[in-house]
């Protein structure tokens, strides 16, 4: 294992701040936030009556569905390469 | 063009009922909206301090982070996939 040193980053989202702490690059952590910032919004304006709270467990849902979609692409993919290799 | 009949459906994520309108199966708006629900109570279990907005925006944060990883993957396959057909 490697002595991996956490980073702690402030990033702003939806106008709060959040204190993030990982492994990850301050780059990559403010892209994701960035990203989650930019969902929230284009929800809110599709749906200006959600109070906070359900617009961000909204804005999970719709990134939990973009992750799923992702891994059955990602798994049919590797499924037909397999069966290209099995030939 | 198909025409796609939009499905509407109920769903309870961390004690709260949100109405899920999109093409999607019952089974995978059942399948997202579990996934959303079971993070969000495993990051109130190390935050329980958290007001339920903050929760859900770092669950919407997580989910992110886990699709642009998989995104980062699946990139860095392709990319190995093409150089081997290039060989």
């Amino acid at each position: 294992m490697t002595d991996k040193k956490k980073n702690k980053l402030e990033v702003e989202i939806y106008n709060k701040t959040y204190t993030i702490i990982g492994d990850e690059t301050e780059q990559h952590v403010k892209l994701v936030a960035s990203l989650v910032d930019q969902k929230m919004n284009e929800i809110h304006h599709h749906n200006k009556h959600l109070d906070s709270s359900k617009l961000a467990v909204l804005t999970a849902v719709n990134t939990m569905n973009d992750y799923l979609k992702l891994k059955e692409d990602y798994a049919k993919f590797l499924g037909s390469i397999n069966r290209k290799e099995e030939k």
